[in-house]
This record gives structure tokens, C-alpha cells and sequence, in this order.
């Protein structure tokens, strides 16, 4: 995340703005360091097209409705194209799409249009719509509203929400708070499909829901979020502050760069004195916005992960197969930039070594350690440091498939390694090695584990182990969660194919919420002894499958969008390498979650049950993983699920050769 | 529907079927006048692969895993392509693919991989799957059928489903009786995706579910009937007959000419001694298949409506455009047939003109009707007949724009109508007439009503009517219903484009079940005072534009792959036309329903509300219809909602030049 700056506006009370105090509103705004004011598009005036009297009396509104007549300058606030570059819209609050009198649903809906006309024939950077009362319904309002969005193809569009539902109904329990909110903004969305333009202007309150309920705005395009005056508090300098909470929740939004809102319940002194009092404080900047401007500069120093992550946050990634495609130098480099992975892998080796009995047998103690799938060396460096640390004699070989690689750890061994470590150009499963290993170092996890053929690759290894000889890794494990995340989904839809639903990805996640806590649903263990006869190549791949249906309750409302994966490994007793969110290991950024996409967003109703079917299936040439989503509610059984996804690997798999 | 013959097997108990026995059973079949048999593909002793050691101790049953070792001969029933074309095979149903033991399941998997296999081999025309009992979970059955079903490229595919649930269920409230049975159907179908081959055979029993649960499986693709030798009951001539019950459902599954199954609990006497008693009884056919036979022979003559109907049942057809395109003469002479419309035609002018009072002032009674879009001239004709039954002088006027139709009625006119008649060559809608019409007569309705433009049509010669005149028809009403139909839904699938699921299709309906009773959503009336100015055209065409929100109470639970829409129509007082289900006019076929697809098919639970949110919509251009479906439990509020469909027309509408 750059610093550079945010966009703050400054929204006046809608019914205090007029075409005669406009100008002076900007220059206001100008002068207290604004990036753009915030003005209704229409006059109260314009309400006449709903409630003047019936077409025969009333020649001038039969022509207004058939298109025949335009705004008179009454109706408007925003005459001229003026400043329209300082200026975002509001539209007016009036209309009653889903009225029962059809009259005013068919004059509701041309209001609208001709106010967007008007928005994009003046080229405001964006307009804003209220927000429908929850008491109303939504179905006219959202067809027009879907169908009104093609008129603005260069001014963005937000549908002012309240992040807490209306007043009335702050009264039911803390759990439900804000969730109507969501659920008619998801019903607008769903109407106008998710690739639609429609953004959110978030209302924060001085009451915030929960974390959870408010969660699930950061898998929706919030784009602006609206800050009442009101809600700050007054520190004791007599600044304006937000309180702790609200500092949090604007930290969190801030990392979406949207814009912000100051809104005011009252309109600014307007006429200047240059020689009265108040000419000092009026020169000065709003402390408000100069406030949100401290608060995003002083965002917590960019860790080593987050300058990593930039320009990859949401980012559809294909996961490596480094099995088929020999990996790139500079693919090698950035993951052994990992502060943390290989001080873990140093830790595990150095106890792997100390819990080695010292022979006492006079037989010299030597332990053979062999780095499958070396690279450029790191796990070979990382064993002899761990030797050194561990004070014990280590013979070391270090077996390397890619070419590439290989012509790097030539030179190490000259160099650096010398008579310590044996170099080896070979696949590691079909290695016969001159002595067996105590010890089989390895670095072949993928973010979902086993979902870059680990298994498979350590399986055939697995020969030059001695019988009582460790595996670092011990193990693996897979987790899922449900998730929702409007823009991932968006992105694969864009796609247009079936193939893209069926493919997992590679990301670092940022617009997502989890429905649920990820839970393990396989694992893998190293030796596999029950499996695979000693000294020998498995006779098939079949032990390789795994399975798992996992069930989840949703504790908010949401949409499902797909599953999100993580990892958890044990490289050796307690030490642990895990990028799943609650046990994520601080500072590792080896690894980006994995998604799978769904191609029918679900709905899950709170309390509802969630139902991951997941599948790790092979035959003789490739892996690959099945999936499908079920949501089931209790009594009525499963109300929907997805297609079965991805079946025998017909979109994605990974390569065995 | 021909009279060609319908395809019925001879099912012998599974286990009682050997390779030894089976050409035996074969001539016997072939002997009883069975047009195939059903055969277990493998006998009992293939079970071996999931029971036998484990792999160290059992070399053969690794390699087997491996792939590397086929049937031995005891595993098979069908062990040659020998009357392959004569026989359907079973799969075995000792596979538990969701067993808790993973080498069960792997071990069903291949084993069921393997039976396909030979099945494709040995060409067998049918494959039959046994049910899944329904104590066990689905998932990784649903995956291994829908991953393996394309082993199969010529052989068809079919699950066989009981149409009550097990034994264990039948104690349950009879509104549940086979419910869960379709559930579990539906849960395997959607994993396999609704392109999938797979069919379903149905198998009957002695009791029946309610017609309500029964019904939802003529929305299904039942391939197979399978009717147990002991549900018939013996007439008073010792025969085998079905109970009026049975006879009413398989009568309604042989629209469908699917293949009939008569299965057996003990095998038939299978030594024929040429000498002995049995020999005239074995040499007869089978009463059984017989009887069905009989049956078939014996539906209801073809009405003329099931006549007309041939070749058009659940095909998708455009609705007609002729407003934009001229009809073509077959097109007009198809509609002429129609036996029913033109005589309520010919009673509602009848009616009408009996209600005029005849004048009293002396002036000659003659009554102007204006038959507008007169086509080839069907209401001219019905509107002479009913002058003369009326017994009362009329002044016709012929007005038609079509210049082909125009010959025809020219025709007419010099042949048969002579002065009565005066033809005239206009758009209705700007045709200047010399006086004004006491009686307006016009055929304009589609299937929905309003969907070839009879309101914006209507309104336009609404001018030519005398201010107390009348028009026939005087109102019609749209009305829909949420539908399941896997059949069309498909179809309309397989053009992989948007355009086409918002588009409505004209349907002879058959595979289709309705969800619930259809409902009106609006209504025209005609003439139209209060929208249109006496003597004029209208301003703009708004006041055609229609909404509604309909909701429904699902009795069962089903998936909804669109809405079937139908219209009523009161030509004059109580002289109706109606395609609507349920006061559908007797004997009349101008008109099938019409079906609105929905993108992806919805669930809904028994009990549970769906809500059809509809619009017609119009600009100056054109009309055009917007359709949403939503889904709601009481308690949940809205489980899942369709997208807005043809938003702003962008797929489909009707072009009002």
C-alpha cells in the first residue's frame, strides 16, 4: 500500500444546498483542504413530476412523461457543468419505485433516468443514491436501478447504505444488527448481477455492529465510506477524534483506498469577513478530514508481508507445478526471502539431530541427510547451520530435477558446501542413491499442502530412507472455509468459460469474508509405511486419494462464492509451519491462500449449515481435486447445492510427469 | 403419438440369473414375446474385490487395484457379447461408495468403472443402476456416477428409483410419501449436472404416493417403468390386470414411450418338455406384457388437439411476431381449424349484437362492426353467421395489412361476402375510417395475452369505435405459474448463451410439472377510456406497462427451471377463451402455454414460497418482458433469487413496427 494520499469530500445537509449557495459551498470546501463536495443533483422542486395533477389538466407533465420536455431550472441545483469535477451527486430521495399507484412507480423511474442523463451529460465523477427504507419493498427498484446503469458509462454509481439498519429496528438483539442492511443491498446485487457497476457508500454510525456482521462489507465493492461529524469525538485539545472502534473499522476500510465522506448536519458559515474572527479558523483546514489523514498516514508500518503482497492482494494467481515446469530463477529467489519458513526448517533439522542417539559404539557419528528437490540450496544451508548449531557430523546430498537449479548449487558446492554435501541431477523418485538417509529434508507444499504433489514426490523418495529414518515434513494438512467474495467471483465470471470455475488459484486475499472458521480436512503423513512396501516405488497412486465433506454453520447471513484452503504442517514435533489464519505462523509470506471457486454463488442463512464436499482424486498421469457446496437448514434439509465441480479433472489438474 | 408398439422386458430375480441359466432365460423371453431381458452383468462372486485380504496377502487383488488384472470368468453373468442387443444389464448393488473405509469405497469405484467398461464392450443397450438405499449419505456416489457415465457412449444410463421410499418410510403422513425418494434423485442429478445421460427407471409398487408427488416425475427423465409381476391383481377371467390407480399412471408414463419393465420375485419354469401340459401355456405370451400392451392399444382416440400436437410436445418455438413480420397462409390456415375459437367468436358477436336495442326512432337498424387484422377473413365469416343467427343488418368492415392475407379477402369479398363487406388495406393503427364502429372484433392474442401487441394495437384503432361501442374482446388476463421441467430447461441450456434464457418460448408443454396452480398477474381491458384521449392515438404507450409480484405456496418441494405462463380472455360477458389449466376451453389448440426460462434452476422445499416478479415494459420501439424468481421460507425470509432476466429487453421483445 503506497501513502499517497486519500480523497475526502464533504457532504453539506442535502436540503440546505442550492444553485445560489453552491459556488460558495465549493469555494468552502476548496478552502478547507476537501477533494470534492458532495451536492444533491435536484432541487426539492423536481418532486412536482410525482404529485401535480392528472396528464389532461396538465399538458406540460403528458409531455414530460412522453419525453417531450427536459428540467425546468427550478428542478435543478446543478445548472451547469461548472466545477463538475469537484462535484459528486446525490439523487433525490423522493422517488417510490414499488408505490403501489402506478403513476408514481412510472415517474419514480424517470426522474431517475433523467437525473442520471443529467449526471452523465454533466460528467460528474460519481452519483449517489439513498437508500431505499427497509420498510419498502425492492424488486421495481431494483429492475430499474439494473437497467438505469447503462446510462452512466463514465460516472461511478454507489448505493448509499447504512451500516446499521433504521432506527426502529435498533432495538432487536446485537447478532441481527446490520444484517438487514446486507440483505437488501444482496438483493439489489443479485438482480443487477455481480459484474455490475454498482458500488457501495457505507454509512458508518456512532453504534457499529458487530464484527462479524460488519465483516462481510469488506467481500462487497464498498467504494465509499460516509463518516457523519457527529460521530467524532472531541479529544481533550478539542480536536475531533473517532473513538477506538471507529479508528479500527476506518483503518480497515482505508486499505481499500476508498473514498471518504465528512458529512455534516449543518450547513458552514459562508460569508467571509476578511476582518472578523472567524477569518483564521476559516482558512484553516477541516480538522475532520486533516484527522482521517493522520490516521491513514499513521497506519501501522508496512510489514515485510505486506510489501510483498503488494500489487498481488486479490490478485487470481495459477498455483506453480513445479512437477511439469522446471521453476524460474526468480521464482526460486523470492520464496527463499521468507524470514520465517527456513528459520523453521533450521529448527526442525537441529532437533531432528539433537533427538539422534550418539552411536556408542565407537562407530563415527554421522548423520545422512538428504534435501529432495534442492533448488538453489537454502534447505542444504539451512541443514548445515543446524548441524553446526546441533554439534553433530552430518553427511548431506542435495538431488535437484531442474537443470537450471542444478547449475546454481554446482557453484555452491565449489564455492561454499565443499566435501560436506553431495550433488545429485536427478528426479528424487527415481534416485538410487548410494547409502539410505537418516533424515529426508523437503520443500514441495503448495498453499492447499499437498496440492503441488508433495505426496506423490515424497512417496517416491521414500526409498532412500532408512527404515527408523525422519521425514521433515512429518505432515500436512489441508483447510477449508466457505467464503464470500464478490470480486473474486466477478473476476472468474469475466472469464466466460467453465474451465475458469473448475481451477483453483493462488491469492493473496483482501475483498473476502469467511463465512465460517477453517477446519482441517485431510492430511498426509511422511513415511508413509503402511502404504508403500519398504525400498520400494508405490505399485499405484491410489493411497494418494483423499476425501472429505465438512460441515460448517454460518453464524451471519451470506453469499458463498466459493472455498478458501490453507495449509498447516508439522515439520518436526512442535515445529510448525501453517499459513491457516488462526494459527498463521507471524511474518511467513512463503505461501497465499488458495481458492476455489464455485460457478452459482449460494445463499447461506445465518445459523444455516454449509457442506464442503472435497475430493483429491489421481490416476496414472495427473492429480486433481472435485468439489461441490451444499447448504442445508435445519428441518428443511438442503436447500441448494452446487454442480459437482471439476469432474475427473476436467479443468484443472496437476501433472505427475 | 403413433401406434407403433411400445418396448417391454422380462426382469427375472437378479440373483436367480446365471451364466448357465441366461440363454435359457433369453428363449424363454424371446418365447413370451419380451422385446429384451434384464440381466446382472456380474454374479455374486465379483464381491470378492471389496472383501478379500489386503493387498501384501493378496497379490492379485493389487494388481486388479492397479488396474492390471480383469474379470475372472465366475465374476461374470454376461460373459460374451452373445444377444447383447436382447439384454439390459444390472450393476451390482453390493458397492458402498460412501462407506466410511476408504478401500471400500476406492474398491466400488473401480469395481463399478470396470462393470461400465465391459458394458460398453459388450454393446449392451442399457445399463441399469440399483437405488442407493436411502440411509446412506450421497456425495461420493453422486461424483463416481457423474465421472464415470461418460464410460458409457452408446449405452444408455438409468438409476432405478423407487417412486415410494423404503419400507422403513412408509409410516410417515402420506403428503410425505415419496418425497425423499425424488430428493435424492434430484441431489445425484445436480451433481451430474442437467446435461447429464442419465435417465431414471421408475419403479412402481403397490401402493402409489399421492398424484401431487407423482407428478413432479413427468418433469424428470423417466427412461424405464418397472412394474412388479405382483402389484397386478387377477380379473374374473384369471388374468393380470391393474388396478384403476395404476392403470390412470402408466397410461400418463406411456405419452412419454418409455421402456416398460415387467420384473418377476422367482424365475420362470425354464425346461421345456415338448410333451408335457406346459407346452400350449409356455408357448403364449406373456399376459403381463400382454395386458400392457393392451393398454396402449387403448388410450383415448387422439383428440384433434394431441393430432395437432404431433411433433411439436416440448419443442421450443419463438412466439409469432406479427405485428413485425407478415403471417405466412399455412400459419393463418393452422389457426382457422381451431373448432372452438371461432364459435365463441361467432356467440360473443351473436350476444353483442342481440344486446343492441333496435331503434325505436325509425332509423334503419344497422349495427357497423370493424374486424380489424381480419386475416383471411374467419371473423368476417363467424361475424355474417352471427348476424343471421342475431337476426339483425350489419355493415362490415374488413380492415387487414398483411398484402398477401388482402388477396385472399379480396377474393371473398367478390365471391361470397359481396356489399356486407367492405375490405380495406391498413394498419389499424392509422387507418382513417369513413364512420365510426359500434362492434371492434379482432384476434390478436398470444399466448400470454398481450405478447403480440393486441393492447398497443388495440389502442390505436381504439379511435374507429363509436364512444358507447364495444370491443370483442373485451379483456384479457396473463396468468403464471412456476414450472420444473429438466427437459426444456436443458434445451434451452444447450445454446451455452445468455440470449437465450431470456427469451420466452411458445410450448406444446408434456415433461413439464407445475409447482403450483398458475395465477393472473394483470390484465388489458379493452376499449381503454381512461388512458386514451377520445379520437386519438395515445401520447405514449405507458400505460401498457404492467408489473406484478405473485406468490405461490410450493406443495412439494421441487427445482424451478422457469415459469409457464397461459392467458383467459372474456371475448363478450360470459363468453370466454382460456389456455389456463384449469378453465382451459374444451377442445380448443390455437394456442400452447408459454415458457420463460430461468438461468440457473432453484429449489424450493415443500411449503416453502415462490415469488414471480414480473414485468412488461415498453419503449417507444418496442415491448418487452423482465422476469425474476425468488425463493422464501417462512422464518428465513429469502433463500435464493434468480438475476433480473432480459434487462431493458437486451435479449428479447416485440417490435412495435
Amino acid at each position: 500500500m503506497s501513502l499517497e494520499s486519500i480523497q475526502i469530500g464533504f457532504m453539506p445537509p442535502a436540503d440546505k444546498v442550492s444553485a445560489e449557495n453552491l459556488l460558495q459551498l465549493v469555494a468552502y470546501a476548496q478552502s478547507k483542504g476537501f477533494d470534492y463536495i458532495v451536492s444533491p443533483i435536484n432541487s426539492p422542486a423536481y418532486r412536482r413530476v410525482l404529485f401535480e395533477e392528472e396528464e389532461p389538466q396538465n399538458p406540460s407533465l403528458r409531455a414530460w412523461r412522453a419525453g417531450l420536455e427536459s428540467f425546468r431550472p427550478e428542478d435543478l441545483v446543478l445548472r451547469t457543468a461548472d466545477h463538475s469535477e469537484f462535484i459528486v451527486g446525490t439523487i433525490s430521495d423522493w422517488q417510490d419505485f414499488d408505490s403501489q399507484d402506478l403513476k408514481v412507480r412510472l415517474h419514480s423511474e424517470l426522474a431517475l433516468k433523467q437525473q442520471f442523463n443529467w449526471a452523465s451529460h454533466l460528467a460528474l465523477g460519481g452519483v449517489m443514491l439513498p437508500y431505499p427504507p427497509s420498510s419498502k419493498p425492492l424488486s421495481n427498484y431494483g429492475r430499474v436501478l439494473t437497467s438505469s446503469i447503462s446510462m452512466l458509462p463514465y460516472t461511478a454509481c454507489w448505493l448509499r447504505v447504512p451500516c446499521m439498519d433504521d432506527e426502529l429496528e435498533r432495538n432487536v438483539a446485537e447478532e441481527l444488527q446490520g444484517m438487514k442492511s446486507w440483505e437488501r443491498w444482496n438483493t439489489i446485487l443479485n438482480m443487477a448481477g455481480s459484474q455490475s457497476k454498482l458500488g457501495i457508500a457505507l454509512e458508518l454510525s456512532a453504534t457499529l455492529p458487530t464484527d462479524k456482521v460488519l465483516d462481510r462489507w469488506f467481500a462487497e465493492p464498498v467504494k465509499v465510506v460516509i463518516i457523519p461529524e457527529d460521530i467524532f469525538l472531541t479529544n481533550n485539545k478539542g480536536y475531533p477524534v473517532l473513538s477506538k472502534r471507529h479508528q479500527h473499522v476506518v483503518r480497515k476500510f482505508m486499505r481499500f483506498k476508498p473514498y471518504f465522506m465528512i458529512s455534516s448536519s449543518s450547513l458552514p458559515k459562508l460569508t467571509l469577513d476578511e476582518f472578523s474572527d472567524d477569518l483564521l479558523e476559516n482558512s484553516l483546514a477541516s480538522p475532520h478530514a486533516d484527522y482521517l489523514r493522520y490516521l491513514y498516514r499513521t497506519q501501522d508500518t508496512l510489514g515485510v508481508i505486506d510489501q510483498f503482497a503488494t500489487g498481488y492482494q486479490d490478485y487470481l494467481q495459477a498455483p506453480l507445478q513445479p512437477l511439469q515446469d522446471n521453476l524460474e530463477s526468480s521464482t526460486y529467489e523470492t520464496f527463499e526471502k521468507d524470514p520465517i519458513k527456513y528459520q523453521q526448517y533450521e529448527l526442525a533439522v537441529e532437533r531432528a539431530l539433537l533427538d539422534r542417539p550418539v552411536p556408542t559404539d565407537g562407530t563415527p557419528d554421522v548423520t545422512v541427510i538428504m534435501v529432495v528437490g534442492a533448488g538453489r540450496g537454502p534447505l542444504v544451508n539451512c541443514s548445515l547451520r543446524a548441524a553446526e548449531k546441533a554439534g553433530r557430523n552430518v553427511r548431506i546430498y542435495a538431488v535437484e530435477k531442474n537443470p537450471n537449479a542444478f547449475v546454481t548449487i554446482q557453484n555452491m558446492k565449489a564455492s561454499l558446501w565443499g566435501d560436506r554435501v553431495n550433488i545429485v541431477f536427478s528426479d528424487m523418485r527415481t534416485w538410487n542413491p548410494p547409502e539410505q538417509a537418516d533424515i529426508l529434508v523437503s520443500e514441495l507444499l503448495g498453499s492447499f499442502g499437498d496440492n503441488e504433489l508433495s505426496p506423490e514426490c515424497l512417496d517416491g523418495a521414500q526409498k532412500v530412507l532408512k527404515p527408523d529414518g525422519i521425514s521433515i515434513p512429518a505432515n500436512y494438512t489441508a483447510f477449508v472455509a466457505p467464503m464470500s467474495s464478490n470480486k473474486l467471483h466477478a473476476d472468474v465470471s469475466s472469464f466466460k468459460d467453465l474451465t475458469h470455475f473448475e481451477t483453483s488459484y493462488v491469492v493473496m486475499f483482501k475483498a473476502i469474508s469467511l463465512l465460517a472458521q477453517p477446519k482441517p480436512i485431510w492430511v498426509f503423513e511422511h513415511p508413509n509405511r503402511k502404504d508403500i512396501p519398504l525400498n520400494q516405488n508405490p505399485l499405484s497412486n491410489h493411497h494418494n486419494i483423499r476425501s472429505g465433506s465438512i460441515e460448517f454453520t454460518s453464524k451471519t447471513s451470506g453469499m458463498i462464492h466459493g472455498i478458501a484452503g490453507y495449509f498447516e504442517s508439522v515439520l518436526y514435533k512442535d515445529v510448525l509451519l501453517s499459513i491457516n489464519p488462526e494459527t498463521h505462523s507471524p511474518g511467513m509470506f512463503s505461501w497465499f491462500p488458495i481458492y476455489f471457486p464455485i460457478k452459482t454463488p449460494l445463499y447461506v442463512p445465518a445459523g444455516g449449515q454449509v457442506v464442503l464436499d472435497f475430493w483429491r482424486l489421481t490416476d496414472t498421469r495427473k492429480v486433481w481435486y472435485e468439489w461441490q457446496v451444499s447448504c442445508k437448514v435445519e428441518g428443511l434439509g438442503v436447500i441448494h447445492s452446487s454442480s459437482l465441480h471439476n469432474v475427473g479433472g476436467r479443468s484443472s489438474s496437476i501433472g505427475l510427469y
